[in-house]
């Protein structure tokens, strides 16, 4: 029967007892997205052609919130992550919604015993956010969507 | 024409002036949404009957990255919060899906030069990934969307 | 004779070396207790029966610090966590006194080539000072005391 | 009817709402010790009166903790504290118990529109874990107590 | 005669008191530099110019990193920056020396009672860091140097 | 040809993958100074023979500054430190320029795959910040240079 990790018999939460999980390679990969309107996507790819890299400063707030992930998470274990990347795509509109996204996919790794998918997720996020918040002055419509995990590898449960 | 508010002349990021702004009281609704499985909200209910309080804990974590905002977000000014309010509302299945929702509703308030937007918006997002982090075991398909701002009082553009 | 190990020859102040240590699995638990009128109590476990769950959020507080404890303590080392619990017992008045206590025990474990005895007693303060922040519009007497470390496992000191 | 501020009407935790509070001169007070054996306590002073000075790291520890203070206690607001200081006096043992104690004393105040007692009251609780921390390894027997807060000034409920 | 103010009549280290001072408009401006091999210089200029871009990125900590100043040094006051500015500026090499530098430019502002010259001081030290963090592999003999305040103005001592 | 790991082939900054490195014991020390008046320096060294000890609070500063390098430069990997040493000598003025020097020099350690420069680094930055901030007061014209490395163990590139 399935339960709920992180609660204990008594039904309280605590951060569960990872001291037995052997150290492996864990691979966790992330994805999201942003609606926006297509002129805020073009406003954005002209100035990181030029310099106001919205994007360059979406990423490195996405490494830097992977490493935050067990400050912001209750139950999440500090782990040593051995790599983060974080890599955001322009999506132009290509039908006449008037709509353009960014897709924002990240990557953590760890040699450790428990997963990274938080880590990933998290990063994804707060990419996101930024560009929200770099953005939000100009669109007040967009929209963040579709987050979720898209791969995991090494620990006990490889596949999604 | 339209610019980023949050690149100079130079096209360089900086974090925007607000000394000028008048201090008012100003408040944000952010909200968004996280798909899982029915049998996956049902646990989450059942523990929250009980005591494995899952909704419970995903609030507090909001309301904490509420305030680790400026933190997370590079040009995001640091904001003296006067109040954090964070809902979650499960939705149950009403097709034939198999698919339920918890539905995060996040307000933020300050009395300051600058709007709470982004404040409540990465509470959202946090608690909502706090949910992820507590139900992933049992659901590997959960995704989040609609995260968006739903309303907003105080300052110059008061309508969204 | 002894000295205390913070200090180096000249008696200045560091984080002690701890490279040569082994890697052992470590335990600790702690122990502390705030003291508040039986009718505080009661409106707390009112709460907890209902909804408004202090003592669930001074949980998660609780958990949190463990993980903040080298942010908090100059000379603490960095650990990777791999299991923190805590727990918080309601102990009703049983004499007639009209004071009440709730006794918050404290369990953090990690792999690793030093002690966690500060993150359990982390844990345990900031857990009481959350009770303790919720209750203080209702009860401006409440007392904390009797935090102390009350078992140890792993390492060369094994008793207390 | 008493109720806790921090819940809602259906008993959920928020941070509770200050917009509407004048911003006023606050300060409070709060105190605390820790039990040793009086050999621990002649360690630290012969220290302090050298160099290895156990009171002076506790001190800047428990100044920096009262600013991290909302970032510990979920439902703690932000606040722009204008002044912090922390105090410890030695109490040698004065009796044949052969325990000695090391009171902290620590003061926080704001100009704003609430209280400062769990800032004052999270300076304490750290100055006494760093003392803890650094005599750990030469007394294994140390007790925390009587952590409360001992005055209050400014905002509504000016007395204890 | 002239006194440290961080320290009160016994010696001992406080925050200390601004609750009298008066709010005004604040602004201090920092300068340091980093110098390196011409040759690395030419390797950051090239990747700015395509899209591995170290002074975006060292612009970006600097500015999160006034947003922490309070975090870092031990006897300051949290402040509400209403702006933070980080500029880079290369200086390629115009002798024989093979020596080139980037000269870091941070500007802080707030309204409040106390100033702004840590923050700045502070922005410039961490982006300066974090260059040499991401140009650390090609070049071993970088020297960061000539960090000081350059300009302050408001509060009692506006001249430097 | 030499490029920086910090980018990849497409020139977007990342975390670089150290998954794959061995751990080992790695050391790095780094060194840097502060620049005043001769009669700041004398009035540091009288409140540190006294109580009002600026050296032993920039110690502690340093120490708990490298343990947030990660935190404080975007592409730096979390590091479990075994081993953190500050220290600051004095440098009374020697010529007839009346300047006196404070220099810090700052050690790192740990047991893992990556160096740990950038720690020992951010360690005399933060420190000699410290000093800069208890005495801007009474200098202004304080300046901080010659921050390097000085001496790395461990990892391939053994020798500086």
């Amino acid at each position: 029967m399935s339960t709920l990790t992180h609660f204990d018999a008594q039904g309280q939460a605590h951060m569960v007892d990872i001291s037995a999980k052997p150290a492996t390679h864990r691979i966790a990969t992330a994805q999201g997205r942003i609606q926006m309107r297509s002129e805020t996507l073009e406003i954005i790819l002209a100035g990181t052609a030029k310099k106001g890299d919205v994007l360059g400063i979406a990423r490195i707030a996405g490494i830097q919130a992977a490493k935050k992930t067990s400050d912001l998470i209750p139950l999440c274990h500090p782990i040593a992550l051995t790599r983060v990347a974080v890599e955001l795509e322009p999506q132009p509109c290509t039908d006449n919604s008037g709509l353009a996204h960014i897709v924002c996919t990240a990557t953590a790794e760890t040699l450790g015993p428990t997963g990274v998918e938080m880590e990933a997720l998290t990063a994804v996020q707060i990419a996101l956010l930024t560009v929200y918040d770099m953005c939000k002055a100009v669109d007040k419509g967009m929209v963040m969507c579709q987050i979720c995990l898209i791969e995991k590898f090494g620990g006990k449960s490889k596949d999604l």
